[in-house]
C-alpha cells in the first residue's frame, strides 16, 4: 500500500475545500449575515491539514494501483463531508453534528434528502444556502475529477481514481490521460452551469434562486431555498429546469463528442435512447394519469408541465419537484406514485451527474439474463451478448449483477435500520423509499413528508448519510475501504 | 423439438390430476355437500384429455434435452391450474372463472394468498375446501416430480425435468436415475406429512383441520380454513405448525441423508445452519419488539410465540399467522413489519417446498459479491470462492446473479400492473409487498387486509396468477415456454 501517495493527495482534497469554501466567504462578508467566520475557521484549519499533509508526506513513488485509487477516493469523500459539514455547526444554524453532517453528504453525494423543515430552509443564512447548494455543484461531476483538474502533480495512473469516482459500470477515457479528461469534463460542466444559470434568470427567476437552482440541476442534486422546493417558480423557470435536469442526465462523453463533431458516435448511444424511451413512456402515462387530478392540475397543459417534472426530476435523481404545497407527492394517484417509485432505482445515463443505477447498469442486467436464457437453452454453445455494438465480456456482466446484488442488499441494510425508528407517521413505505431514495442519490420519499428526515434518530440520520455516500460512489471504493481484505498483506 | 414427448408427459399429467381429484370427489359423495358432479366432471375431462394425448402422440424416442424439460414444466403447471380450478366454478362457489384459476394456482403454487373474504372462506363447502389445501400439499413437491415417482416410462433424462421444477440454484440427484429421486422424495413427504396430522390431531385440532393445516404446512402454502388463519387454534397447535413449517423448509436431501444415517453430511450443511441462524435472529428481535405490545402479547410467552410462528411462517414462505382477529399484522410495531417484509424475500432452503429465493441463492450472491471485491483488489488473480465445501463456479455465480435480476425486475414489472388499480385503500406499500408475496409465494402483504385480493381488478389478479406460478418455477421455464427464443430453429 503506498501510504504516502494517498494522504498526499487528501492533503489536495484539504487544500481544494479550503479554496471553494471562499466563494461563500465572499458571500457572507459582503453580505453581512454574520456567518463569515464560521467559513473562515474552516478554510484555516483544511488549509493547515492541506499543508500538513502534502509537503509531510512527499509520496517516494507515483506507483499506485486500483486498491489505492479506491481508498484515496472513499477517504476524500468521508474528509469533504466531515469538514463541509463545519460552517452549518459553527455558525448554529445547525447545531447538532450529525444533522449537519447529513446535510452536507446530502449535498455532495447530490441526494437533496434535508433534515431542515421548509421553514428552517426559508430562514437560513444566504451563504450557508449557497454552501449547501454549491456542494451538490462539486460532488455532481466529482470532489477527486476537480482536484485532478485543477492540481498538478496527480499520480500518472489517475485513471483509477477517475473510475473510481465516476458513476456507472464503466469509464472512458475522453483524452489518453486522466488530468486532460478530468479538465474537459468540468469544462463542458461549467459552461453547461452557466447557461442554465443565464436561461434561468431570463425566465423570471431572481439571480441568487438562479445559481442556486443551476447548482441542484447540474449536480442532480435538489436542495432549493425555498419550503415547496420549485412549485412557486414561473413555468418557464419549471420548464427551464426540466430541460437541464434531462441535460445533466446525459453522459458527458456525448457532450464531447458534440464538440469533437462526431455527431454519429453521440446519437447512436444506445444508452441515450433508452433514457430518452424511458422519459417518454414515463412522462405520457403519468400526464395521462394525473390531468384534471386537483389539487395538482388544471387541464392536459398543466398535466404534462407536471408529469414531465416529476419523471425527469426521478429518473435523474434530482429530486425537485412542482408539486403545490397544498399537496404533496403522497396525494399523487397511485399510479403515477408507483411508476415514480421505480423510477427511484433506475437512474440517469452512466457518466453523467445523476444517480441511481444507471441505465446502462440496467441494460447490462438485461444482457446477463439474455445471455443465462441462452444458456439454458443452448448449455453448450457459447454465445456472446453485444451492448454499444460491442461485445459484452462475461467480467463485466459479473460486475454489473454482483453489484445489483450488493446494490440491493444495501437498500435492504438500511431499510432493516430504518425500522428501529418509531416516530408516528413512520412506515414500511416510508422507510422503503426513503432508503432506496438515500442510496439512489434522489432526495425524495414516499409516505413521508417531503423534509421528513428530521423524524429519525441520530442513527438513522447517520446510516442514511453514509448511504448517500455508498450510493454516489457506487459502493465499493467505501466498502473496500472498509473491508479487512484491503488492509491484510497476502 | 420433441413435441410428442412433450404431449405424452402432459397426457400423464391430466391422467395424475384425475386421479388426485378423485379423493375429493369421494369426501364430496360420503357427506353429500352437492359438489361432487363439479369434481366428477372434471375428473371426467382431464381424465379424456390425457387418454387421447398419451395414445395419440406416442412419443418416436425419448430424447430431449434442457429446452423440452422447461416446456414440460411449464405446461404442465399452467394444465393443472387451469384445470384444477374447474370444481370451484362448476359448483358455482367461485363463480368468476379467473378467480378460481387465481385460488387454484395460489394453491399449486403454495403462495396461500386468496381472494374470498374470511366469511366466503368460513362458508365454503367441505370437499372444496380440502381440494384448496391439496393443491397446495401437490404443488409444494411438484407436479411432474409426482407424475414421475408414480407412472412408469418418463423419459431417461428426467433429471431436465426435475431441475425445472426443484426449487434452489442446485439440484442434487438423491440416487442415479430421477424416477428413484422423486420417488424417494415424496416417500419422505407423506412419511412427513402423517406425522403433523397425527401431531395436529393430539394437539387438539379436529381431524378435517389436522389434514387441511398439514397440507398447508407441508407445502408451505397457507390456505387455511378459519378467517384468523391459525390464531383461534390452542398455543399447542399453534407449535406444532411452527416446528412442522420449520421442516418442510429444510432440504429433503437432508432428511435422506439422516435416513442413510450420514448424519455428518446432513448436519454439515451450510445452507441449514444460516436457515437456523436467519429463524434465531429474526425471531429473537420480533419477539423483544412485540412482547407486552397489546392486543398482541401479554408477556414474553406469548410474544415469544407470536414472533417464532411470525417468523418461521414468512422464512417458509407459508402465510400462517397466530395474529388475532381483532387485530392484523399491519398493527405489528414497525420493526416487526420491517423485519417480515425482508423475510418476505429469503425464503427456506433449496429443494425444500419453501418459496422465495432460498437460502442457498442468497449465500451464492454473497459469493458472487465476495469474488467482484476481489477482483476489484486484485484485478490479475483469479481467487475462487466456496460454498457447502464446494468451489463456485463462475457458471454457477453467473447463473444466480443473473436469476436475482430477473426475479427483482418481476417483482417490479407485477408491481407497476398493480398500480394500475385504484381501489381506495391501495398503496404502494400494498402493491408492493403483494408483489413480492406473490412470487415468492408468500401470501402475506402489508399495507392491505390479509385477505385483500379481491380488491383488485381481474386485469392484476390474472397478473398475480402469473407471478405466483413465475415464483413457484423460478422464473426460467415459464420465461422460455413464452420466448420466441426457444421457439425459433437455429
Amino acid at each position: 500500500m503506498n501510504y504516502r501517495i494517498i494522504f498526499n493527495t487528501l492533503g489536495k482534497v484539504a487544500l481544494v475545500l479550503s479554496a471553494l469554501l471562499i466563494l461563500p466567504l465572499i458571500i457572507s462578508a459582503s453580505l453581512g449575515d454574520g456567518c463569515w467566520w464560521s467559513f473562515g475557521i474552516t478554510i484555516l484549519a483544511s488549509a493547515a491539514l492541506g499543508f500538513t499533509l502534502m509537503f509531510a508526506l512527499k509520496p517516494k513513488n507515483s506507483v499506485f494501483f486500483s486498491k489505492e485509487g479506491v481508498i484515496i477516493v472513499a477517504l476524500a469523500w468521508i474528509y469533504v463531508s466531515a469538514i463541509g459539514a463545519l460552517p452549518f455547526v459553527i455558525s448554529g444554524e445547525i447545531p447538532f453534528y450529525i444533522d449537519a453532517l447529513f446535510e452536507t453528504t446530502s449535498g455532495f453525494s447530490t441526494t437533496g434528502a434535508t433534515i431542515l423543515t421548509g421553514e428552517q430552509i426559508e430562514n437560513m443564512s444566504i451563504s450557508l444556502l449557497f454552501w449547501r447548494s454549491f456542494t451538490h455543484w462539486i460532488g455532481g461531476m466529482g470532489v477527486i475529477v476537480l482536484v485532478m483538474a485543477v492540481m498538478t502533480g496527480t499520480a500518472e495512473r489517475g485513471m483509477h481514481i477517475l473510475r473510481a469516482e465516476m458513476p456507472g459500470p464503466t469509464v472512458d477515457k475522453i483524452v489518453p490521460r486522466a488530468r486532460g479528461t478530468a479538465k474537459i469534463l468540468y469544462l463542458i460542466y461549467i459552461g453547461m452551469t452557466i447557461v442554465e444559470i443565464i436561461a434561468l434568470i431570463i425566465s423570471g427567476m431572481p439571480v441568487f434562486d438562479s445559481i442556486v437552482h443551476a447548482f441542484g440541476t447540474a449536480g442532480a442534486g435538489g436542495f432549493g431555498i425555498r419550503a415547496d422546493s420549485i412549485a412557486s417558480y414561473s413555468n418557464a423557470s419549471q420548464w427551464v429546469i426540466t430541460v437541464f435536469m434531462l441535460l445533466f442526465g446525459v453522459n458527458f462523453n456525448l457532450y464531447y463528442l458534440l464538440i469533437l463533431r462526431r455527431f454519429r458516435s453521440a446519437f447512436g448511444s444506445r444508452e441515450l435512447w433508452i433514457y430518452c424511451g424511458v422519459v417518454v413512456v414515463f412522462s405520457t402515462a403519468v400526464a395521462i394519469n394525473v390531468t384534471n387530478q386537483l389539487p395538482f392540475t388544471q387541464g392536459a397543459n398543466d398535466g404534462i408541465r407536471h408529469a414531465i417534472f416529476q419523471v425527469v426530476s426521478f429518473v435523474t435523481t434530482t429530486g425537485y419537484s412542482t408539486i403545490p404545497s397544498t399537496s404533496s407527492l403522497n396525494n399523487l394517484p397511485l399510479l403515477s406514485k408507483g411508476l415514480l417509485f421505480v423510477l427511484l432505482f433506475i437512474g440517469g445515463c452512466a457518466g453523467s451527474t445523476a444517480g441511481g443505477l444507471k441505465i446502462s447498469r440496467v441494460a447490462l442486467l438485461g444482457c446477463a439474463i439474455k445471455k443465462e436464457l441462452r444458456r439454458i437453452l443452448h448449455p453448450r454453445n457459447a454465445n456472446a451478448v453485444k451492448f454499444e455494438g460491442k461485445t459484452v465480456t462475461d467480467e463485466q456482466l459479473h460486475g454489473v449483477t454482483s453489484y445489483f446484488a450488493l446494490y440491493i442488499l444495501l437498500i435492504a441494510f438500511l431499510f432493516v435500520i430504518l425500522s428501529f425508528d418509531n416516530a408516528a407517521g413512520l412506515s414500511i413505505e416510508a422507510n422503503l423509499s426513503l432508503s432506496a431514495s438515500c442510496v439512489n442519490n434522489v432526495g425524495h420519499a414516499f409516505g413521508v413528508a417531503a423534509n421528513g428526515c428530521h423524524m429519525y434518530s441520530w442513527v438513522s440520520k447517520l446510516a442514511m448519510t453514509f448511504a448517500m455516500m455508498f450510493g454516489r460512489l457506487e459502493i465499493y471504493p467505501l466498502l473496500l475501504t472498509l473491508s479487512p481484505l484491503t488492509w491484510i498483506k497476502k
